[in-house]
């Protein structure tokens, strides 16, 4: 075989490669929208639509390692190439574990359909689900055309999410203290805002998987803060 | 350089990898169960060596990628050696994970702190955390000394986990109901179960993925189902 040659049947399998990331990206924020809507629409079709889909993710996962395992060991990558499929699969599994975690929000909307999700809550929930949907459409986007100055910014906007989850977390729990009819209901809730703040989390693991592929280092520095709710003692403050 | 010689240096490189998934397997679960003992006993000092211990864990994650990226270059494994580096790099991001779990849970001590955690619940967290590490622990044990079938032993018997888990939820809802002064530290304690049940699962996951790296198979059938807490909507029954 010609150089060229190889190079391009490594460039075929890496386009593969890079075609079901996109596929496994698509899928997992739907299920999470979707899951999401379900809640807050007490619409259990949807949500066992959710839950089924999650399998579709996991064999996509599964399938992708195989591929990347099969390629490298054809291909015998070096350096920056072998370093972008490792980056691959640890893509992938963030994906997988982003569609778990619609998945579990999906499985909830059983348990809060007898009382139905408040008004406010369900406003909040939704909006701190775009914002994650949207950081994570983002962070795909940036894998499709890499850039790691744009991988380092989306790293760095994980706050505004954990800002909106923390003042979530605080309404739920004034909605449990006002009335304890509401405490089964908004335990659930309050997992599924901590699912949609992990959609969050991992969109910033992808984004620095992509900073790693394209430069071979760490983005420098912490990433961000987690959510304050984790030390929150009082919620009158 | 003669084959053997290639064999020993390969062979190295994989005792080092084997030797640090052991080392981040120890602390690992160090930190889990310091976690929880700082919880139970409103340690702040212990949790926050936890919390700095996590630091530690996410180097050796990074270091263990660029081995194992070093050592495909260098070595060009293929079929199941190159499947048990790849093996290596999910298992040490499964441990990272655990590691997040434990410091997650570190962080809430200071929340509960004001209350203090009551004896019947800091039994049933300590009881649940026990059963988690012990299996993470046993899955080392099959990691250091594979056997595909003690790997699907461990992998089937997240079940118990997830029943006391569940188990624990109800009594937590319970708690709340009963006085809304308890809402906020059982609240915590919820997220504390839930960070302690999902080391139930990367055990889980180890367990896949060294079936995997002795079989090239994934193990057959479902996985053990999840808590049933999700659908839990009422606790009365």
């Amino acid at each position: 075989m010609s150089p060229s040659h190889i190079l391009s049947a490594y460039d075929e399998d890496l386009k593969y490669l890079n075609r079901r990331i996109s596929e496994m990206g698509g899928l997992a924020e739907q299920m999470c929208a979707d899951a999401v809507r379900a809640l807050v629409t007490s619409d259990g079709g949807l949500a066992q639509r959710v839950i089924s889909d999650d399998v579709i993710l996991d064999s996509a996962e599964r399938e992708v390692q195989e591929k990347a395992i099969v390629t490298i060991a054809r291909r015998q990558p070096v350096a920056a190439d072998l370093r972008e499929i490792i980056g691959t699969l640890r893509i992938a599994a963030d994906l997988e574990r982003v569609g778990d975690l619609g998945k579990n929000t999906a499985k909830r909307v059983i348990a809060v359909q007898g009382t139905g999700v408040p008004r406010k809550l369900a406003r909040g929930l939704e909006h701190l689900s775009e914002l994650a949907l949207v950081q994570l459409k983002e962070v795909l986007d940036v894998f499709a055309n890499p850039s790691a100055q744009k991988a380092e910014a989306i790293r760095l906007r994980d706050e505004e999410i954990d800002a909106i989850y923390t003042s979530l977390f605080r309404e739920l729990l004034t909605y449990m203290m006002e009335d304890p009819r509401n405490i089964t209901t908004c335990t659930h809730l309050l997992f599924c805002a901590k699912n949609i703040e992990r959609i969050g989390d991992h969109a910033t693991n992808i984004a620095e998987t992509i900073y790693y592929i394209a430069t071979g280092s760490q983005p420098e520095g912490e990433r961000p803060k987690d959510d304050t709710s984790n030390t929150l003692g009082s919620i009158s403050e």
